[in-house]
């Protein structure tokens, strides 16, 4: 880690991470995502795999298969730090030569920033590469004023990340980021919708956006055609701790009869287990641009089961209806009939947050 | 065309487009883009060129280059027509095998269908097709229930269109598209914003929701980065017949100092010899995510110009702030710093519509 402007020479000394990095050719000094003073978000056994990764390695039974592949795709990672730095340059290794042809690469295979300080974070810039390529360089930021900002930076919506590094001013200041305002984890567990399917670029998800307007963490648990709700998942998102909040929306994946009512008690009872009291927000479906004759009656399922435990004493569980977060013209809020696109996250989380801020504080 | 409902038999001796077309394998029959009673909009040279073109095939002077390219680019292309056929499948070829990073096949290279009747057109589908495909195949309609229906397909952003059918059921009925509520057209010349990068579909360029909420028809001539104000692509546009209003949005390629203080005056000077009184709006540019020194003095030229026209006698001339039509949190609104996402389209869209309304009505 480069040394801070206030630290002393010695530190280095007695901490690695305090050592005055050697500058490459172009003056900057390149960090990893898990070094000190950095804050990676998103990635929940990082600590234990080492790997961009939104489930564990291993796991007390196989994950369903998509899950298994889609916990590599990094929706809802973020790196955060404070810094002085007049260059942010960013180099990185994904893991799949993949797009979609209703999704931008900027969005499914690249990074954004976000500045802040002071006042709100603002969207600064997007990673832009060639078309298909896996490995890249971009500059995400230079200014001539230095000065000290908050850095947020989004991991890929659809793509895995094998490596990752940051380049900054060899010398300069480098420290923790700003305070959230609640540092317990809001963890969404969904369908492509959550996983960010189809945002612009990665700071457009909904579950980033509510990050930036809570000023919480949001762990992304979106899996894309795979949100079935199985135990196994469930299990694994019951070993996260700290965890203000656990939003369930995958009815978009769970949606043949009896889907919703097999798997929402099972789940909703396997997370019971180690969060008794942590607070629980079912959230149904958006609306498509195609109407479907069976979307009142999954809602009512959902609003059901919410209602049946609590009035069975657990006052912690939450229903919000999904009808409502694209608004009017809801049509308009979509690339394909299905998955949002700007418009559309945008609508979500600004929708969804006024309910989220009630619960968790 | 096949035989309207009304239709009288003997109709199809004397007037071919009445004919009761051949039904394929599928049961549709198949209508190109120019047979009536659809309405093809956006192609002002359609009936001498008979091509998917935004220019003149032949000008007095050869295009500016980056122009004569994206003149091919179908942005703001629409088809219009009622029918109560239950299918609609569409076949295409395009010119070229491009996409871009930031931008995602289904807007620049696709289509996207609205639909009407009774009430206001809603989105409902998207062309979706193998990345880089420049031949594809797509139902953009199904439905069971047989009705009179409002269709509108908005044609590709950032791709030209060599060959182009829709298949509907055979024997259905056909008929002109609803009335706009001026049928003469809105003129939008621009940059790359203008032409719809980086929206994720078609109907999401700034000038088709222009075009679906004031019911009017909206030609697109933004030509990416080309924007530069040149006289010969003025002297084309004074070419265009019925003309409600002329937009200028032009600035965000044309920042050089001195550009738009030579190439505005001249612009306008020559839209006036052929359109003395149709009114012109003058747009300055949005907000990136940079903040920009000369944006106020660029808007300042630009609003000056239209002052001094006016000062002078010229009352059907008007300048719009582009500064506030992204509104407050301008820097979600893009996906790359620039380039609008859906959320910044619609704003831009939504923001300029009351002023063109005053304007024209």
């Amino acid at each position: 880690m480069c040394a801070r402007k206030t630290a002393k020479l010695d530190i280095s000394k007695v901490d690695q991470n305090m050592q005055i990095k050697q500058a490459d050719d172009n003056g900057l000094a390149w960090y990893s995502a898990d070094e000190k003073p950095l804050e990676l978000v998103g990635f929940n056994w990082y600590h234990q795999d080492k790997i961009f990764r939104r489930m564990p390695l291993k796991t007390e039974e196989p994950l369903p298969e998509g899950v298994e592949w889609l916990a590599w795709h990094c929706a809802g990672g973020q790196l955060r730090f404070r810094s002085d730095s007049s260059r942010l340059m960013l180099k990185a290794e994904i893991r799949n030569k993949e797009l979609m042809d209703h999704m931008t690469q900027t969005g499914s295979n690249g990074f954004d920033l976000y500045l802040g300080g002071p006042g709100p974070l603002k969207y600064r810039s997007s990673a832009r590469f060639k078309l298909l390529e896996t490995e890249y360089n971009c500059e995400l930021f230079k200014e001539s004023r230095r000065e000290m900002r908050d850095f947020v930076i989004n991991f890929p919506l659809y793509n895995g990340v094998n490596k990752f590094a940051i380049g900054l001013d060899a010398g300069c200041a480098i420290e923790a980021p700003a305070a959230w305002s609640d540092k317990r984890k809001i963890a969404v567990y969904g369908s492509s919708i959550t996983q960010g399917g189809c945002a612009s670029r990665p700071g457009m998800a909904y579950t980033n956006i509510l990050s930036r307007d809570l000023k919480m963490p949001v762990y992304n648990y979106g899996f894309s055609g795979s949100g079935r709700g199985e135990p196994i998942v469930a299990k694994c998102l019951a070993e996260i701790q700290d965890v203000s909040l656990f939003i369930l929306d995958y009815e978009a994946n769970c949606h043949q009869p009896g889907g919703l009512e097999t798997t929402l008690p099972v789940f909703i009872d396997i997370l019971r287990v180690k969060h008794p009291v942590t607070p629980i927000l079912v959230v149904s479906r958006i609306n498509y641009s195609v109407n479907d004759e069976r979307l009142s009656e999954r809602r009512e399922i959902q609003h059901n089961e919410v209602k049946r435990r609590h009035a069975a004493g657990d006052k912690n569980i939450y229903f919000l209806d999904g009808d409502c977060l694209l608004e009017r013209d809801y049509d308009e809020c979509t690339v394909d009939g299905v998955h949002p696109n700007d418009l559309g996250f945008y609508r979500m989380a600004k929708n969804m947050a006024p309910t989220i801020r009630k619960i968790v504080t």
